[in-house]
């Protein structure tokens, strides 16, 4: 494990909110506005209220298409039109091609060889130029440095970057103002974390409206990168090595301005399992009738796993990217944790 | 097949459409507003904007929530503390148990034997007590009625009554109010169709903002008694013989009142195989991000499939229901026609 320092970003979190409701403004009416759903008692066994932001609904199944559209929609004609340029496991890969594509630019996204093969194609079927690399042997930034400078095109940040980070924290705004239709308070957010743009840009928002909220980032054992760099408040780096079904959450160090926001605004973070997460896709399939990918389902997983002391609170739960084979699905359905099809926490009213 | 005539009921479609509007007035904050969601060019091809009701999002997983609650919750408490009665192979089911449990009175539901075991323990787990019958010997109306008498209960019908009409009625007010924010007008909508309740409502919801909308009722072959009798326009019964996947729409013969109104508003019945179901499932996993039961699914599947000349319309497709056992659905991912996964029209922009 690595260290670093980052005590020389301060992010104006004012300016950060001032971005966030602009990126709203620009994506109203083309990104879905997803829904707060009521999570239903009989999965929580009603301890809690929990409501879901369904993030799985959105264009290209992902929160990703909010941060990309922020950013790419934002280009000079003529920078855009020479072309983007991405990194992702998969769905900010989506993301970036089908926005390229929304603009009439070419996008060449570099994906690890061993992505979901789901992804790979839908990323394909927008159009993009896909170059695959080997996630042990190759450094997918050095990939897309050399063909930016090859082709004169723009990178889109998967998430250490200011309108990548206020696209995503969108969600935050939308959780804030469908929360303040019901007259609610969230007492509890749990957010899905990689690089942290999510839940960055969330808590910005959450907080600007909702101060005492207690905000968690959710990770995968294995890559608790930003989970210990907030235990420790420094730059803590995993090493990669563990398999995770999360294929989207394998990020193995949190951005700089993405930490320096969540250092700030978060209240800690939490760490699942492969096979809490596979229970947290079964049982949205069950009582949500959501699609959810593994690393999207971490935070409900959170949840259903008691990582929270949930009694009496309302809980905000993001299901932030529904990418998912088939197989890994159907796993998920019919594996050794089928029995929590049935509810973890007993049964009980609507 | 046998035929009736229906002549004798005339349904007066203004006094619908108010008890639609106050349906929904009863439902509001009660119900889930489901989202219209714009379903993917990489699934339709691009030839019209398809545009998807998520009624899988509901309570209890169906559409059928709506109505149970606008019948149940119109009652006099000391006539719906008697208990409530329902028949029902599983959507309705769990509509009753839950709106029961909500108003604190204890509901009896006959069931099929054979109705996906989900169902079956979903309605348990909303505490309703579970009377099985055998489809093919018995009669569940005759069980009904007879625990109707035995208990002083009240039965919820599952569609032929207004006030469940009136409820269902409700996903159409929904579509029309979610299309005139997105200046949208409805040229075609498909309804899944077994006795025929949601389609009555939601046309002569539609109808009354759109007259030109064509509408039409969607079954699974076998069980096109709907679509029969629309072109024969008498009431006409099928055999109920045909095996099919689609188990919320095994209705053998269209409702008298629903039919009556049925008569006055659809354009006509389209019919699905249970392959086409299938791949409608499978597709709204990739693309959608929701999971439909194969009941629910036909109206998809009649877009997938070609049965409506699409070009440049604005088409709308109810998504009815999302309560399905993981085995069903597996089949459904990894059947022979998964090729359809890849997009039945080929791939296009989102």
């Amino acid at each position: 494990m690595t260290t670093t320092m980052t005590q020389d970003i301060p992010p104006d979190l004012k300016q950060i909110q001032t971005d966030i409701v602009d990126a709203a403004e620009r994506l109203r009416g083309i990104a879905v506005r997803t829904p707060l759903l009521d999570c239903p008692v009989a999965l929580t066994g009603g301890l809690g209220r929990v409501l879901i932001k369904a993030e799985v609904l959105q264009h290209t199944g992902s929160f990703k298409f909010r941060g990309a559209y922020n950013f790419i929609s934002q280009l000079d004609n003529d920078i855009r039109s020479r072309g983007i340029v991405a990194f992702s496991s998969g769905n900010h890969a989506q993301a970036v091609a089908a926005v390229s594509k929304m603009f009439d630019t070419r996008a060449t996204i570099v994906m690890p060889a061993d992505a979901p093969r789901l992804k790979i194609e839908a990323t394909r079927d927008y159009g993009a130029n896909v170059v695959l690399y080997d996630r042990r042997s190759e450094s997918r930034e050095d990939i897309a440095a050399a063909l930016v400078n090859d082709l004169g095109a723009t990178l889109v940040p998967p998430y250490d970057h200011r309108m990548t980070i206020a696209g995503q924290g969108t969600v935050g705004l939308e959780i804030m103002e469908d929360l303040a239709l019901r007259n609610l308070n969230p007492d509890i957010v749990l957010v899905p974390c990689s690089g942290g743009g999510l839940v960055a840009g969330s808590a910005t928002a959450i907080k600007h409206g909702a101060p005492d909220a207690a905000i968690y980032a959710v990770e995968p054992e294995g890559y608790d990168d930003t989970t210990r760099s907030l235990r420790s408040s420094q730059l803590e780096q995993v090493d990669g090595l563990t398999p995770s079904i999360c294929d989207a959450l394998l990020v193995q160090k949190p951005g700089d301005i993405t930490f320096s926001i969540n250092r700030q605004l978060l209240a800690g973070g939490l760490v699942v399992t492969d096979a809490m997460a596979r229970t947290a896709m079964a049982a949205a399939f069950r009582h949500l009738k959501l699609v959810v990918e593994p690393g999207g389902a971490v935070a409900l997983a959170a949840v259903l796993n008691n990582l929270i002391e949930m009694t009496d609170k309302t809980i905000i739960v993001v299901c932030s990217g529904g990418n998912v084979d088939p197989d890994t699905f159907t796993k998920a359905l019919n594996g050794p944790s089928t029995e929590a099809l049935n509810g973890p926490r007993g049964r009980s009213k609507i």
